[in-house]
């Protein structure tokens, strides 16, 4: 089974990675653009192959070790299995 | 209309940042995990209101500045209007 978990920041958290991204894309030409967020993506292969189980190792590995709970929310998917 | 992007390391490409995790998560008593794979993963809000345009404009982004095409792949999804 293969979880994707995304990390991003808190709203109201700033984000001058996303700033940055924002005046970049500006510096290029990109008009029309709003708010730029950057956060960060893991992909985990798991031997789990029982659903429920596999979302309880994945909430625990995100609280634990990927995110930050203070200022970062996370989500993921399942896939497979 | 909002973009949901995420920037992967192309298969093959070493992912030390990876491995990093995957050997935090193991001495945090995590088994059977496989592949760790890091990437990133940003949120752009966009103006445009077209979808078909706003396809267009975020692959230009993602291969002019947000993913190094030559060891980066990327995927998006484009949320709302």
């Amino acid at each position: 089974m293969k979880a994707r978990i995304k990390i991003t920041l808190k709203n109201g958290v700033l984000d001058p990675q996303g700033k940055a991204i924002a005046n970049a894309l500006g510096a290029l030409g990109f008009d029309g653009i709003g708010d730029v967020r950057q956060g960060k993506y893991v992909e985990i292969e798991l031997d789990e192959t029982d659903r429920a189980t596999a979302e309880k190792t994945v909430e625990r590995m995100c609280e634990q070790l990927l995110a930050n709970m203070v200022i970062e929310n996370y989500s993921y998917e399942l896939e497979g299995a």
